[in-house]
Formats: structure tokens, C-alpha cells, sequence
């Protein structure tokens, strides 16, 4: 019942409409394992840091059950740092630095105590480094959900290919979804890269929501309509996480199951987007998430009698 | 039980990627009709059409449960007739010609036997032209639900103040209730169109679905994921006429009840979208529609356990 998290541990600077941030913590793997960590314990974290990523960070992952026995510290390099600035509609952005550092060098090795976790998370990562992961893993896991992105479909499609062979579970954005395909319509999209390998595709839409395809099956997820998106850097991995944080959590993988794992999923994000970085990430506690989880189950719930 | 369709029978010529139109059947208050009868009759048609408008398609009408007493037939005149070009996103499209023709001259008269009419469907129309409807009728409906758009924010504010302040319902899609508000989040533009006058709000999304306000209350209605949208024409007007003919039928006006109509009309548009004009909606069937909403419960369907 132990999931592993794959992803970046780095530095954000963000600037959005609303205000701006000096270097603050973030990186794929700390959204998802602070958001997986409200179902499942303990999250098996694999990740490079450099000398500059700040103890009481670490300390604060570990009290919330996340292992660090699969990250790297380098003595002699800064930790990955990203730059960014939001347009005013929060739907793009302009990446302003990406200073690798560390993540260069990113050669995961697992820990012996890692083996025979049941559900594994695959930041967006290098193709190539996610399959390294697959391969070091005995016994393969009840599930591998992956993340990618539009720059390894441009610079490694090769490599992509084999990691989409070996998954069970892709997330994408739709413009990703379209690249990756060819097709515009997102029904055609998702048939076609259901036929790459994963059985199950996720396609997120950010503001519209998520959509699940599975064979014939479809299944749509609203994201919550807010008052305001503070900041929504992290919000597809604090959804990542959420998601197989739920599946880890009931051991079930099944279609009706993943339905309710993508409502988690956007519920978690939908908190993300509220405050800068992961800090509300770290606020929110049980009762909150429930109360959430009711207000997804009105935004969508209808009656209707049919004959 | 009955209802009052106000709106436009014209001419379209559509261009989309998947082909190329004639001069086909069109106007908002067609699209209406055809999606409302399947749920309630009479529809109480007023609109006014020219000399050159097919009494087939009329007699088509007749047959479907549209009284045409408040149609009025220019015998010196051409119908109304718009021609549009679609992107290859099929969300945004030129338009090539909007030849007014009688709609310069459209003064509708309220029939003496269309009074007493429970709900009004207000299609997009000049908002003196909508007033002049609302202030016609005897007796309030119960429901008056009203269909705007951009152009008329921009030439005709203040007269279509008038008409937000009388009326129950809005329907916009998000641009539009971007620019009636001045506000990007749609959660605090939908606050302030609610202090216009309207009760309910419904923002469509095209693709990515509808949002209803009211209150402090929201629901969120899918739209469902197509193969090909073959042409959107009419979709907004299809949603609009399926929404109130629910409504009529039900006679029942509240929040929960409101959410199924959303449902409704955005089955009814599915269909419009899957081939050229109103086409589709001529033929579909009760177990078609049956089968549609039934598709849309699955579509958004979930379960969760809260503690």
C-alpha cells in the first residue's frame, strides 16, 4: 500500500497578476506528495536536491510521512530553479529561467526498502529517466500513472514512445493530447494514444475541467469555478498527486474508482491555485478536503427521470 | 403549459471544415423550436420571415407544434439571411454576410391567443425589440429566460439594462459575461450580472460545457465530448430552446430543477452539432434523447464516501 513519487524537489520564482515571489519551494514531486500525503503513508519521494534546499523543507515532508531515502543530495550544485510570469488570464505563462543545476544529473537509483511499492507516480521528467525508474523496479507496480510534456513529444519522441508502452495511466493538457496524437478532436486524440499503450488517458484542461478516457468510456471532471486562480503553478501535480494518492489509498483501479480519483484530484488542486507555491498545500487538513469533495458533488449532481 | 419563442427564422450559408452549405434553414428562434417541441407544445412562434421563406419548412413547423400566428410575413421582402465561415477550431468563426432584410423592420404583435403564455424564450434580438415582447404581454410569465450578445453591449447598453432588469434568466457564453461585467473570474462576473436583474445565470462554454449562477449557488453541465463538431450553428439557440422546454414542461422553476434543463439543453445541442443547420434536430427521436441524457449522467456520474 506504498506509493513512490518521481519528480523534481526545486526553487519557483513566480510572478502573477496578483503579486510575486522570491524563491519559494516547488517542483513536481513536492506538489504530488503533499497532496498524496492526505491518503497514503508513506510516500516513497525520489528526487535530486542541491546543497541549497532548506532542511526545515525536508523536515516538514518527512513529519508528513514522505521517505527521502531516494533523494539525492549534491553537495557541489544548486537545486533546480524555474522562473515564471502568468499572463493576466492565468491560462499561459512565459518561463523566464530554467537553470537545470542538479536536475542535469538526475540518475535515480531506488532504495532496496522502495521495492515492492504498489503505485507509482512519474513526474514530468526526461523519458529516458522515468523508463530508468520503471526498469529498476523487481516487481512492476499495480499501476504507473505518468506525466509528460509538448518539449520530450519535440526533442526524445523515441524514448516517449517506449515509457507510453510500459504505463498504465497518461496525463496530459489538451494541447499536449492534440501534439502527441495529430487529432484536434480530444475523442480521436484519446483513441489514438490509447492504442500508444496506456489503458487509461487523463486530459486536463485546467479552468474546464478533466476528462478520463478508457476504450469507449469517457468520464468529465469539473475543475470548482473560483473567485479568484492566486497562483497555478503545481496545480497538474497537486491534481497527480491527489489522484493516485485516492487509488493508493482503496487499492482499486478500476474505471468507477478512477471517476472518483480525478474528483479528489481536482479538489486538491483547486486548493493549490489559492495561495502561492504549496503553502496551502500544507494548510489544509481532512475536514477541509471533505467539505470540498461535497461542493464537487453539487457542482454536478443532477436528478433526471427517463423513460 | 405553454411557451412563446421570440427570435429569427432565416437563411444561413455555413462554411465549416467538414463542408459547404447553400442557403439553408436557419435563425435562432428556428433552432429554438425544433428543440423545444420535443417536450412541450404549443411553441408560440414570433419572428418574421420574407416572401422567399419555404412553406415546407413552415408546414414542418406547424407539424411540430409551432403556432405561427405571431410569424409575420413580409411579402416585400427577403428573409433574414447570415453567412459565416467557421475556423478549423470550429470555436471561433467570420462572419461573410448578415444581409438584415426584414429584421430591420421586425415590430413583433403579440397574438391575442399567445397571452397568458407561462414561459418566454427571448432570442438574441435588438433589446428594444425584446422589451417591446416583455411589456406586450398581459400577464407576467412565470419564467422569462433571454439570450444576448456582445454587439449589443457595445451599441445598446442602456436598453438592454432595461431588459436584464426585467427578466429571470441570462444566458451568455464567457465572453460575453466577461464583457457585460467587466470581470474576468466568471465567479465574481456572474455576482455582478445577478445584481442586474437576472435571477439565473447561465454561462456557456461551447465545448468545455455551462455554468448556472444563482445565488451563492452553481452547478456545472458537461458538454459531451464529440468525435467532429460537423457545425456549432445554432448549438446556442438549441441549448436555449431544449432549457426552457424542459422548464415548461416540468412547470417547475427552482435551482434543482434548473440543473436538468441545463443537462437537457446540452443534449439537445449535441445533436445540432452532428451534421449542417437544423438538420439533426428534425430527426431525432424521444429514445434518441433518452439515450443522450443517459450518456450525460454517466458522463459526470461519481462516487465518493465523506467521513
Amino acid at each position: 500500500m506504498s506509493l513512490i513519487v518521481v519528480g523534481t524537489m526545486a526553487f519557483d520564482a513566480i510572478e502573477t497578476p496578483f503579486g510575486k515571489t522570491d524563491q519559494i519551494i516547488g517542483g513536481s514531486a513536492i506538489y504530488a506528495a503533499y497532496a498524496a500525503s492526505n491518503f497514503i503513508r508513506p510516500i516513497n519521494q525520489v528526487s535530486i536536491i542541491g546543497y541549497d534546499f532548506p532542511k526545515e523543507e525536508i523536515d516538514q515532508l518527512i513529519t508528513r510521512g514522505v521517505a527521502m531515502d531516494g533523494v539525492e543530495t549534491r553537495k557541489d550544485k544548486k537545486s533546480f530553479f524555474w522562473s515564471g510570469r502568468y499572463h493576466a488570464d492565468m491560462n499561459s505563462r512565459d518561463t523566464l529561467i530554467t537553470d537545470l543545476n542538479v536536475l542535469a544529473d538526475f540518475n535515480p537509483q531506488m532504495p532496496e526498502n522502495y521495492q515492492g511499492s504498489e503505485f507509482l507516480m512519474l513526474g514530468n521528467l526526461q523519458p529516458a529517466v522515468q523508463m530508468s525508474v520503471i526498469r529498476q523496479l523487481k516487481k512492476r507496480p499495480k499501476l504507473i500513472v505518468m506525466d509528460t510534456m509538448n518539449f520530450w513529444m519535440e526533442t526524445a519522441m523515441t524514448d516517449l514512445e517506449k515509457v507510453l508502452s510500459q504505463i498504465d495511466v497518461l496525463l496530459v493538457n489538451d494541447a499536449e493530447a492534440r501534439q502527441l496524437s495529430g487529432q484536434y478532436s480530444l475523442v480521436k486524440a484519446a483513441r489514438s494514444i490509447l492504442l500508444m499503450g496506456p489503458k487509461f488517458l487523463i486530459v486536463k484542461k485546467g479552468e474546464h475541467g478533466a476528462l478520463l478516457f478508457h476504450g469507449d468510456k469517457v468520464f468529465f471532471a469539473p475543475a470548482l469555478p473560483l473567485e479568484d486562480v492566486f497562483d497555478p503553478t503545481g496545480a497538474g501535480d497537486t491534481f497527480a498527486g491527489g489522484f493516485i494518492g485516492h487509488l493508493a489509498k482503496t487499492r482499486d483501479v478500476s474505471f468507477e474508482n478512477m471517476k472518483t480519483a480525478i474528483i479528489v484530484g481536482s479538489a486538491m488542486a483547486s486548493f493549490c491555485v489559492e495561495k502561492f507555491g504549496p503553502i496551502r498545500l500544507k494548510e489544509i487538513k481532512k475536514e477541509d478536503i471533505d467539505k470540498r469533495l461535497r461542493l464537487f458533488r453539487e457542482l454536478v449532481n443532477f436528478d433526471i427521470e427517463l423513460g
